[in-house]
C-alpha cells in the first residue's frame, strides 16, 4: 500500500527534513510514527529536503505500508504520535508508482521578510527582519533576470555534488501587504521552478534584498547570474523566513 | 517623563501581564528593563491586565522616568533587554496625567478560532481549534444579543470582586476567512467595549462557539444573559485564541 501525505510543520524546533541520528527531524518523527503503526521500520520519502529551521506549508509526501489502512486513520494516528508543530494533514492512496520526490514536477517556495525598524512577536519564528528600507520595484527588476533557465552555481551550495546545476525558474514574484497582526509590512518572494539546489532561494532571496536596499544594482546581479560566480552574490539570507508553499504533480 | 509604550507579545510563553515573583510576566519584564536603565524601581501600568497565554498585538502601558530620554532611544533599550517575543514597538512622550489604564476610553480583543479538522502548527499558538463545524450565521444572530449595556456576571469570573459588573459592549464582529499559511478556515471574532471584566471575553467567545456548534440555541443565550446565572454560560474558550488588539483613548 502506497500513500502519499500533506504536511505542515513550523521548521523553527527541527533540524530540518532529512533523518540525522540524535537530531529531531521532520523524516525521522514520521518515520518514528509509521514505525510504530507498522510494527517495523518504515522509509518516508519527501519531496523537499527542507533544512533546519525551513518551514512546509504543503510538503508532500511517500510511504509503503504492508497493509491497508484508511487514510483518515493513518493520518489521525501518525498526528497522535507526532508533537503539534508537525501535523499531516491529508493522507491519501497513492498509485504504486508514486515516489513524492522522482514524481514532483516542480516546487513553489516563499521567502518573507518583514520590513519594519522593530520586529514583530508574532513573524519571529517566520520571517527575516529587515530594517532598512526595500526597494520593491528595483527588486521586481532584478527579479525579471532570474526567470528561465540558468546555471545557479552561483546561487548554491558548493559542498553539494550534482551532475548538473541548470534549473528552469518559472515564476518570481515579489508581493507586499500589510500584516494586520504584525502591524508591519509583510514582502513576499515566491519562486517556482522545476527542481531547485541546496541554498538556491535563500541565495537568491538574500540577492534580491542586498538589490532592495541598493547595494547591488541590476547589473551586478545579471553579472552574478552569468558568470556563476560565488564572490558575486550577496549572503544567503536566514532560514527562518523559508516556506515550501507547493510541490506540484502532473 | 512620562512615556507612552506601545507593545506586542506573543503570550504562549508569559504568565500573562501581571507582575509575580518567580514567573515570567510581560509586566515584570519591562519593569526590569526599564528599571535597569533608571537606575531604580520603575512600575509600569498596562491598559489591560492579559491572563496568562493571551496575546497581545497592541498592548499600551505607561511608565515615568526621572530624565529625559529621546523615545527611540528608550525603545531600542528596552528591546535590548527582553526576549524576542516581546517588543515594544512605539514608545512616545506622554502628557503627565496620562495613564495606560484609568486613560482608556475602551479596548478591542480578537478570539481565533481555526475551524477544520486538523490544527496548522502555524496557528496552534495563536487560535483555539474548533474540530466540528461552526454554522456562522446562527452565531452572528446570537453575537446580536451581545452588544449593548449588559450585567456580565454569567460571563465572568466569580473570584474576582468588582463593584459593577456592568459594562457597555459597543461592537461584536464575526468574520471568516482562509488562512493562507495555515490552509484552512480562520473566523475571527472582535469585541470591543468601554470595559471587560475577567475572562469575559473568552466567555462570551465559548458560549457563541456552543451556539455555532448547536449545542445552545439563541434563547439559551438570551437566557444566559438576561438571567446572570453562570450554570447557563457555556464553558470559557483556552487563552491562546484571544489577543488585545487595540486600546482606545480620547
Amino acid at each position: 500500500m502506497n500513500f502519499r501525505l500533506t504536511i505542515q510543520y513550523d521548521g523553527t524546533d527541527f533540524h530540518g527534513w532529512q533523518a540525522q541520528d540524535g537530531q529531531r527531524t521532520v523524516q525521522g518523527e514520521l518515520e518514528r510514527a509509521l514505525s510504530l503503526i507498522e510494527g517495523r521500520a518504515v522509509v518516508v520519502h519527501g519531496a523537499g529536503r527542507t533544512d533546519a529551521g525551513v518551514h512546509a506549508e504543503a510538503q508532500v509526501a511517500s510511504a509503503r505500508l504492508s497493509r491497508e489502512i484508511a487514510p483518515e486513520k493513518l493520518c489521525a494516528a501518525i498526528n497522535g504520535n507526532v508533537a503539534r508543530d508537525l501535523r499531516v494533514v491529508e493522507v491519501r492512496h497513492a498509485p504504486e508508482d508514486f515516489h513524492a520526490r522522482y514524481s514532483a514536477r516542480g516546487k513553489t517556495y516563499r521567502y518573507r521578510v518583514f520590513n519594519e525598524r522593530i520586529m514583530s512577536p508574532f513573524w519571529a519564528r517566520y520571517a527575516h527582519h529587515e530594517i532598512r528600507p526595500l526597494d520593491l520595484s528595483a527588486m521586481r527588476e532584478a527579479a525579471a533576470l532570474f526567470v528561465g533557465e540558468h546555471d545557479w552555481t552561483a546561487f548554491s551550495s558548493a559542498q553539494v555534488e550534482v551532475q548538473s546545476r541548470v534549473r528552469n525558474l518559472t515564476r518570481l514574484d515579489i508581493t507586499d501587504r500589510q500584516s494586520v497582526r504584525g502591524r508591519g509590512r509583510l514582502i513576499e518572494i515566491t519562486i517556482s521552478a522545476g527542481g531547485f539546489l541546496r541554498y538556491m532561494v535563500r541565495s537568491i532571496a538574500g540577492t534580491l534584498l542586498a538589490n532592495g536596499r541598493g547595494e547591488m544594482d541590476t547589473q551586478a546581479v545579471s553579472r552574478a547570474i552569468e558568470t556563476r560566480d560565488r564572490s558575486l552574490v550577496a549572503a544567503t539570507a536566514p532560514a527562518r523566513g523559508l516556506a515550501l508553499v507547493q510541490v506540484h504533480y502532473e
